[in-house]
């Protein structure tokens, strides 16, 4: 028996069987340039496999919003322009225009630090292995054809692979690439089935045929368990399956401690869908909506028009209150139409508010877009990155004006709408207070309030290891501006991961957060962690946290009180 | 008239002239490959000429350090090693051989983002065209012929260039580029000589035999002034030449304020030369010794011995106590020798005590080096970048370990050596009363701390004008990080720039700070101003300005004070 240890958990739960190694089968365009007088022909035949593979989407999309991407990326311009001007104006045969392209695709995708456009990548694969089989007459038929109880590993899954699998074989599966929140690991939880993603390395300790056990609750691989092993953990997924149903029967409840302190249990969200997996895990509103989506998925800066319809919608498909986060671009996030000059530090860089308020037009637009939409449901808005009192004056003079110019314009909008801050830089915490006079609420962002803290860049794989949002000076900066913001009667959440991690709940609570954030999967444990607290406990606990001097006396505090 | 605003003043004063416009005279390598037979003879030639150029220099390093290392640059390995290589392998004339190993050493340095090698590559330049000359047989002389009063103006000018002028008619003179640390900003200012430097595209608004007035007080440049302007400008002068000699008056009294509260006066150094200037200049210690020079002018890893002899000699020349950093590289800092990953974010990244704790060879020979010295000299340590108490005790038990073995080895140290921490980031403010357990001393690094506070670049253009170190967060972490300090009974300096700013006097006495380590040259400023202080009205003033809501507010503060 053989113990391997990973943590990277995407979908919970317990799965065993057969080690079955998935490597789908290479598609290589045969080489071919074809000619003049056959490019009509070859784009017609492109766009029979086009369709084909449409009629076969359009199936899946039916019940997955996943699939209904993928429908759009089969008409996306960008692929179909490469397409044309490959078989047309280059005179390369179908099969050969394709690849050209999805690899063209996939590595600008790839070449931004980001897991929206990673998660991009492996769509557009996706997408083009179906054309590409179209193309060749071929049916993919690996997967469906597993028998007997099976787990399966492989370098990187597609949804397309991942809607293949034959449920009643497949108990769960393992990949070498891909992150939590990517499309597959989205669906594995859609679909109940445990899977651990990013493993690495890790799996070629496993082989063809062994039995393992896919421990996807602590993020373990056991290889050949013993008997008493296969005991342990069948115990381990009936208590899993009872702590689900438990975790069900409070769904319904408020976020509420037992002796009575409320707080407001919401979710972050990065695009529209992410709002419906909110309120379908009982999300009360959304604590941070990352508008970003709506400028990565353009090639074009969206008009005040577009960004209205997104952001109306957003309003109706959550029914509370909508926090819409302004533009965050810089840092790790750029847009292919926007011109950004490479920095030697894009962190500490021009990032966020700093652009919005040099580049005022997108600002405007952004900011006249959220207004409309405040007509329609309850929307917030909050500005990211500020580090002083005269950013927030100077955005908030912008708000001003694109309120006037809706009052001249006749158009209907909140005229009390909430304007928030993140505060996710050290100078926002020592500000809290200024800033509090100037602000109707305050989000603390922990994972850039974290890096800026501690001066760790935790996508350095040098640093990470430094990088703890458990750090004494992170918690204590929770601490103050929680408490700055009470001070001044305005209330404080958080939409960083912290918010969604079940060791800090005890002390948020104890700090009196007021409103908790988080990826709309973590809601239903967190709200049951809320409500199997007391407030009094959380207080007293938090303040003997606050007093440890390292994140590993933090630690051990949260350790022994579990 | 015209008046150019320009702010970077290189060596401070006031001069008039007629602007002359200065481009010495390009040298290009005749185009040579030379016959195998050749080699030997060309490499004499090229001998004769280095002697010649070493016997010129030796006159001018007679009195001045920075012709010093101009001497040793002649018969730096990497350009003989480049030279010979080229001669004898490459067959290159002797002359190409030149142009390209100085092209290539130049570019080099240039790569690296720190002012030490831009200054390296600065002083290359100017000893190979001194041997160009003298391959090609000519005397550079366009500048000491300059007649009637002048201000001179340059892209860039080199120490030779600034040996060669002719005082009695060069008032003054404007570089294009460069910094105010540069070596011909340091001559300027042992020649008393008036100096704007790094002032780009403003050069191009005077035109050659314009009369202006370079105003290196105030950082301004005005072309053609009228009547009235010339008798401004010579009532300043004299003020200013007043104010030279009052400065010199209180150069020998000790700093304290007119109440008696006594501070220490310190220099930061960036190597030896610079403690000859600390002491000179007056200064009481060294309060941030920069080890980085030991092993930025070296080839590799600087021995124990190499080290030892070094830090033994910086205790010498100061006379009192020497704050030894260790290594601070990463960042912007690199080592040819020291192989880094590249990051993304290199300031949130794997640098200072991080890339120490790791490296422990590095670490412990520097350790070592520092306790030997320590037997003669008063010397403290100091680690930087540290952001946890974790850190700093590991960082002790390291120099546990170092002390010993020195007695193992039966090698004398101080026993009572102190070890203090760079106080730099957010993390290490809002930790300072656990660090303060673990730490003899404070230094606070304002660039660092102003960097991370405010996640700021402040070398990227962009985001350069949000970098502030008179923000509110800043000034509130420096009070709070002396009050810890004192709280807990250890003195707290300051090694960053706003140590030697002017208008942050008061502040800092107002706050209690203990030690202002500045450059060697602010010293005297420094000292006249906190003799002319109060230290009980400072600490009023420096609570008004602690509640000031943006750096706007407390500029104002400051100026209404003046």
């Amino acid at each position: 028996m053989e113990i391997i240890q990973i943590w990277k958990t995407a979908s919970a739960g317990i799965a065993t069987g057969k080690a079955f190694f998935y490597k789908p089968v290479s598609l290589k365009a045969s080489a071919g340039l074809i000619g003049c007088d056959q490019t009509g022909a070859e784009l017609d035949r492109y766009r029979r496999a086009e369709e084909k593979v449409k009629k076969e989407i359009s199936v899946l999309a039916e019940n997955s919003e996943i699939f209904q991407v993928h429908l759009d990326l089969v008409e996306d311009p960008a692929l179909q322009d490469s397409i044309v001007k490959k078989i047309i104006e280059e005179h390369k045969n179908a099969e050969l225009a394709l690849e050209e392209t999805s690899a063209e695709i996939q590595e600008t995708f790839q070449s931004i630090d980001d897991d929206f456009f990673r998660e991009r990548a492996v769509d557009i694969k996706d997408v083009c292995r179906r054309i590409m089989l179209a193309l060749k007459g071929l049916e993919e038929d690996s997967l469906a054809g597993i028998r007997g109880k099976t787990v399966l590993f492989a370098d990187q899954l597609t949804p397309s692979d991942t809607a293949n699998m034959d449920l009643q074989s497949v108990t769960g599966f393992v990949t070498r690439t891909g992150g939590e929140n990517s499309h597959v690991a989205i669906m594995a939880r859609g679909m109940n089935l445990p899977a651990l993603v990013g493993v690495g390395s890790a799996m070629d300790e496993v082989k063809a045929g062994d039995d393992v056990i896919v421990d996807a609750l602590d993020g373990r691989i056991v290889i050949s368990p013993d008997e008493e092993t296969i005991r342990k953990y069948s115990r381990r997924e009936k208590e899993y399956r009872q702590r689900l149903e438990m975790l069900k029967q409070t769904n319904d409840l408020p976020p509420e401690t037992a002796d009575g302190f409320r707080v407001r249990l919401y979710a972050n969200a990065g695009n529209l869908e992410d709002i419906k997996k909110a309120t379908a895990e009982g999300a009360e509103g959304i604590g941070l909506l990352r508008s970003e989506f709506l400028y990565m998925e353009s090639d074009h800066l969206p008009t005040e028009e577009e960004q209205f319809v997104a952001y109306k919608c957003a309003a109706e498909l959550c029914g509370g209150e909508v926090i819409i986060r302004t533009l965050d671009i810089g840092g790790d996030k750029a847009l292919p139409y926007f011109q950004m000059e490479t920095e030697e530090n894009p962190f500490l860089g021009w990032r966020a508010i700093r652009i919005l308020l040099e580049q005022r037009d997108i600002f405007r637009t952004q900011l006249l877009a959220i207004l409309r939409a405040s007509a329609f449901g309850k929307i917030s808005i909050m500005y990211p990155m500020i580090i002083s009192v005269g950013e927030l004056e100077e955005a908030n003079a912008v708000l001003s004006e694109c309120k006037a110019e809706l009052t001249r314009r006749g158009i209907a909008f909140d005229p009390d709408i909430k304007t928030g801050i993140m505060v996710e830089t050290p100078a926002a915490v020592l500000c809290a207070d200024d800033l509090a006079h100037y602000a109707d609420f305050f989000s603390i962002g922990t994972n850039d309030l974290t890096q800026y803290m501690l001066a760790v860049d935790r996508g350095n794989k040098k640093t990470a290891q430094l990088y703890d949002s458990f750090h004494p000076a992170v918690i204590r900066s929770i601490r103050s501006v929680i408490e700055a913001g009470h001070r001044h009667g305005i209330p404080v959440g958080m939409c960083g991961e912290f918010a969604g991690n079940a060791d800090a709940v005890p002390l948020l609570l104890g700090f009196g957060l007021d409103e908790f954030s988080m990826s709309p999967s973590r809601i239903p444990e967190i709200r049951y962690l809320i409500r199997a607290s007391r407030r009094d406990e959380a207080q007293s606990f938090s303040e003997r946290v606050c007093r440890c001097v390292s994140p590993k006396e933090v630690r051990r505090l949260l350790k022994e009180r579990k």
